[in-house]
């Protein structure tokens, strides 16, 4: 027990095992949406609720319980999503559940964790009772904020609920459609629609995969970062874009580049990734090996884009000297990428 | 201008470069439509049509010319996407574009390539008066014979075309959609729809990330293959499932494996990907090393899933000895993830 628990920890980037076989187990759902121990985090326009916790305060998300929240789970317009089970199961509850009856299903030792999105009446009314607690509104930049596995459920959770928000109706009939598998499924109301045939796509949430890349100057000493016209002055930071369909992680990094700066791309190496809520996307971060120099800005995809040099970008990253330029802040993958990339070439 | 024909072949995986600005000039886009370089791919039900060719019979993609498809340009129910253009200029074209006027934009030496869909009857009728061609049907297997950079387009085109066949109706509102931007964008045509204001991916088409991986027994001389019901019988291959949306590719790994097998698996590393337009995937082909060994088989994910050692892999794929199993042919991840573990541990 102990093994695995240290297991699912070191690996993991989220707090949760999805436990994706449960979501149509309506029994077990419906016992743990009452069960004393069930996590429920609250979304209002898309936004979590969290609070400031200890002496250096910190964003936390706020964990509720069923007392907390069950007025609303009735309400018609709320939507509810299975997150699924802690990682690590608590030892209390495997204590209680040898005391007890270990038929009982409600008493698996499995936390199980739900989101749940409120109306914005609904959300003031929540705040009137909880004071200490606030919805994070605009959700970028502060969802940085977040730790690692917090941003995780968060990122689990807030694409979901965005999914549901757009995507109301068939995209097949143009009807109107029902939730199912408790957050996951939406199913189209037509009851001859060809979605109800077969699997589609339609029916499922969407992820959009997006290349993010820092480039290298063919030297291995310059970088290419760039920024748009809605970035804060004087913030750069690694180009990315949308994977077309039909292309490779390689070909997407190679097109987005020459698009954007006008420079060609040779060899590509996957690095890392990062879900990113901004509604669905998935960030894959890659090194890519540039083969021109000479920078020929789009203007229509990007405000400008230039080479910085490695002592440049250190002076930002380990000085914190942002006169010429700054990056995203260190949980944004872009960060990650370019820190990666001094790393690897440093000689401190 | 010979350099960059050499890289621009060496890297890519695709015949064609994208040329995604050119896909809102109306003007370019109908000069092209008609000029007789132009290349157009048709496809039926979304099967491409092809012929075979050579001495050792090859299935290609059928190239055809304005001449063969004007009269269905005019058509209500075609739809017509821009693939994009050749890679690597024609030598004889830019030759021609020095003899003549160079200001006449029709000559730009690039060579378009579009992909049109038409209806079933229009297909009979071509078909009777092109006798070599054949609609590829079902489309898998046999799209695994077109050669790697031919299968690049078809990926493209048949993802994009099947976005169309299900996203007729804009998933926001349930209204009518109209198509924009030659092919790649869909807006809806209620005019006080949300999904107008701002940018949404509710537009654009779907790629659905999937992970797919070759996971290692601990003691890195096994690997795990599964198989699933509807598999023709003796065929394994690697395991497979859709990202989720808040996930990211390690975790998806881990949390597939797991589901469909029991086992856990510890670090994954991403090796290669390939679109795979059924209807709109990305593959996301990993390595991944198992921590534990004993296989619990989900029945409702797979039908079986078992550890085979390296010589038993060694004799399907060298000797071709399929008396035990058999793998994907070599054109799909699956075989290039199991032969790229061979190499990698080979002792031969
Ligand atoms: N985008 C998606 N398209 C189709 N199926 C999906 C998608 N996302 C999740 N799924 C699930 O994956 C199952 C099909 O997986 P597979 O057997 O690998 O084709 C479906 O039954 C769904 O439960
Ligand atoms: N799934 C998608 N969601 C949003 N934008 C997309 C998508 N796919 C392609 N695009 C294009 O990417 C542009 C936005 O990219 P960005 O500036 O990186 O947010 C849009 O204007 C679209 O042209």
């Amino acid at each position: 027990l102990d093994k695995m628990e240290k297991y699912e920890n070191y690996f993991s980037t989220t707090l949760l095992d999805r436990k994706s076989e449960k979501r149509t187990n309506l029994t077990w759902l419906s016992i743990k949406q009452k069960h004393p121990d069930t996590v429920y985090i609250l979304f209002s326009d898309l936004s979590p609720l969290v609070t400031l916790t200890g002496q250096q305060p910190e964003v936390k998300l706020c964990r509720l319980n069923y007392i907390d929240i069950q007025d609303y789970l009735t309400n018609d317009n709320v939507i509810l999503v299975f997150l699924g089970v802690e990682l690590g199961i608590k030892k209390e509850l495997i204590n209680k559940m040898i005391g007890e009856d270990p038929n009982k299903e409600e008493e698996d030792g499995l936390v199980a964790w739900f989101a749940l999105a409120i109306d914005t009446i609904t959300a003031r009314e929540f705040k009137q009772r909880y004071e200490d607690c606030y919805f994070l509104h605009p959700p970028m930049p502060a969802l940085l904020q977040l730790k690692e596995k917090e941003a995780g459920v968060v990122a689990q959770a807030r694409s979901v609920l965005a999914w549901h928000s757009r995507y109301k109706f068939c995209p097949t009939c143009g009807s109107a459609t029902k939730i199912e598998e408790c957050g996951y499924k939406r199913v189209c109301l037509k009851e001859d629609c060809p979605s109800l045939q077969g699997v589609h796509n339609t029916s499922y949430p969407r992820v959009d995969p997006v290349v993010i890349m820092q480039v290298l100057h063919p030297d291995g000493n310059k970088c290419l970062l760039g920024r748009q016209k809605r970035f804060p002055p004087g913030m750069f930071t690694c180009l990315a874009g949308f994977i077309e369909p039909g292309e490779t992680i390689e070909d997407a990094v190679r097109r987005e580049v020459e698009e954007e700066s006008g420079i060609k791309v040779g060899s590509v190496q996957y690095i890392s990734c990062q879900p990113w809520p901004m509604p669905s996307s998935l960030m894959i971060g890659c090194l890519a090996v540039a083969m021109s120099t000479e920078i020929k800005v789009d203007k229509n995809e990007i405000d400008d884009a230039r080479w910085f040099t490695k002592e440049q970008v250190m002076d930002v990253l380990t000085k914190g000297n942002q006169q010429l330029f700054f990056v995203p802040p260190s949980r944004a993958i872009a960060h990650q990428l370019i820190k990666h990339w001094i790393g690897m070439n440093s000689n401190l």
